[in-house]
């Protein structure tokens, strides 16, 4: 069985094959091995390896965190937050931000080569969940050498990991930041999804999954599910404020079907530039990886149960105008290690900037981020 | 030049052939003549003609109010408020409700034949406005030989007809009821009907708006557009209440893309029962018609000035879980009737239906309604 990775060597920086000895088991049942895992580091890992810090990456995101992305050159994700005297210190800390399984930026997903056929796998991929690519992201510790992380941190989908982890393996988890998120996909949530991936699968260039075998690709089907998603990760004051009703490069009304306000070209080219970089089959994946995460539900359906007994700190963060994972999903988590006497700091940012607020320059979201990290990292070399 | 109606008379009810002796002229700088208007009527009109109601229908409405629908062989749309006795008392009012311009069920659209070519419209029909929406039924009015309306009602894009009524045509309006509305379209809603636009037009059989002459039909597409806009209509409450995370037919998740929760299940239903029923280039067209709507605009900036010198009495309601029209938009209204001195009640009822509350049972809403058009009723009476 070939263990060459599928994807460009460009995309995946640093890359591990992992699942070979023993191969990852998933939820739906199905054995995933070898796998390839693409990911980052920043700054070094210290002779105690007590300084790691797992970056875990959102629906749509990848591993180049904090260094230019290779396929869009493109500046990483979060370069507000990591580096060298930024809250995610790399001069203090061992970054590691890997590409989730199922993916399209250099761990295995659908639109790799099935080493059992030599084809795409396609459809034929598994479906996976949080918990596998959490299970996947462990497999990397391993390999890595590393035991226990300092912490894990994310926002959105990479909160939802984030909570997986403290949940699945307290012991490797000394911090946990899970960030605008919710211990379960709710329904209109589950909804947005479902209208993204109808999107998709309504493309006939979709060809029922098959579209790299047959040379095709479902850009349009994409490029809907983007925009439609990408509504859910402003908020109306952030719209309002960027666009308002101005018109795009016109004094009036033209009266027609083109791009006539610059929302809606705002829009088209977040849904035209995101198909360059994206793969249909790993959006269809990743969502339901989302939809099915309840971490209450896999604990007889008692969120609290899912934490008993943690000794992890945790700090959650949301923001007041994100609509997508409100505050009320959040405190739900906090009362919930509450109740389990947790080690918990809660705070609620106020930000117009919608969902997305995570990934920009909001100082109170950052400055409590660095106060949380500090008094840890204090913590953790009091207990090394 | 035929003024046959082209379609099929079980869409229209009742038909008036507008514009022949003058066209409309429409804000485009189009004219349209003559045009098809499908309509309805429920009650009796008075010998004083005093006793008119128009209802202004919504983005995906019908003149079919309170009767059965000849297409879909349900119920009307506000069979809960418009009927012998109820609020909208059809003992009491004649109630009138037509097809708006642009649509599908008999009024003329992009689907009818042009007859300057004998050809379906398609995008050939002229980009039409809330504003031709209003002059239209003013001539079905005139048609009919009713100078003034007692009351001019609707929710969503009906509310903005009525606004355009009342500052259009201050003296043919008594009483004006916009509920659940906006004044102008928001950046947000303009990007939710641009990807509802988006999905129609990437849909192949749409074929760049001629799949009429072509033999096809933008199911897909229309589809997935209305999926997108049918979340907005709903709360986060509404969904979580119905659905929350239950499983469509069977005891556990079956790692699939078939449509395994609920809520994935009644979108997909709302999506394709809506293809039956609807015609895609008139939901461009409509959409289209309610992002242009800014009645301040018209005014030189200035809402207040759209309702300078009003005798009408105004009836505003919203709804505290509508996240498309919020309280916030409606109250705009409320504030520059307030600055003219316009006569105005308003009121937000506590629902966690969302937008769609106005075509639901909610008892304070229709008691509002009640009483707001008894005491206009009295007033009007007294005018006469």
């Amino acid at each position: 069985m070939s263990t060459e990775p599928n994807s460009p060597p460009s995309l995946q920086g640093q890359l591990a094959i992992l699942g070979e000895a023993v191969p990852l088991e998933l939820d739906c049942g199905a054995r995933l091995g070898p796998f390839n895992m693409g990911y980052q580091t920043y700054g070094t890992l210290n002779a105690a390896r007590s300084n790691a810090v797992l970056i875990c990456h959102a629906l749509t995101g990848d591993q180049h965190v904090a260094s230019e992305n290779p396929v869009t050159h493109k500046p990483g994700w979060w370069t507000l937050l990591v580096g060298p005297g930024l809250p995610i210190d790399t001069d203090r800390y061992f970054v590691i931000c890997s590409n989730v399984l199922g993916g399209c930026m250099g761990t295995t997903g659908p639109r790799d080569i099935d080493p059992a056929t030599g084809k795409a796998y396609g459809l034929t991929f598994p479906v996976i969940t949080i918990g596998d690519m959490v299970r996947a992201q462990a497999m990397l510790l391993d390999h890595l050498g590393i035991e226990k992380l300092f912490c894990a941190i994310g926002g959105s989908m990479g909160g939802m990991q984030v909570l997986q982890w403290a949940s699945a393996y307290p012991e490797r988890v000394f911090a946990a930041v899970p960030i605008a998120c919710a211990a379960r996909h709710s329904a209109q949530n589950i909804a947005f999804h479902e209208v993204g991936r109808q999107a998709i699968m309504a493309d006939p260039d979709w060809c029922a999954g098959d579209y790299l075998a047959q040379g095709r690709n479902p850009r349009a089907g994409l490029a809907v599910a983007r925009m439609a998603a990408h509504i859910t990760y402003l908020s109306e004051q952030a719209l309002h404020r960027k666009f308002g009703r101005n018109l795009q490069d016109r004094p009036r009304i033209a009266y027609g079907f083109e791009a006539e306000f610059q929302v809606e070209s705002y829009l088209r080219h977040q849904g035209s530039t995101f198909v360059d970089r994206f793969d249909a089959n790993s959006y269809l994946y990743i969502t339901r990886a989302m939809d099915y995460f309840d971490l209450a539900e896999a604990h007889g359906g008692s969120l609290a149960a899912a934490f008993e007994g943690t000794r992890t700190r945790f700090c959650i963060a949301s923001f007041t105008s994100d609509w997508l994972f409100p505050t009320s999903e959040n405190r739900k988590i906090v009362h919930a290690l509450n109740a389990v006497a947790a080690n918990v700091s809660f705070v609620e940012i106020d930000s117009d900037k919608g969902h997305d607020a995570f990934l920009l320059d909001e100082p109170e979201f950052h400055a409590t981020l660095t106060g949380f990290l500090s008094a840890a990292w204090d913590a953790r070399q009091r207990t090394a």
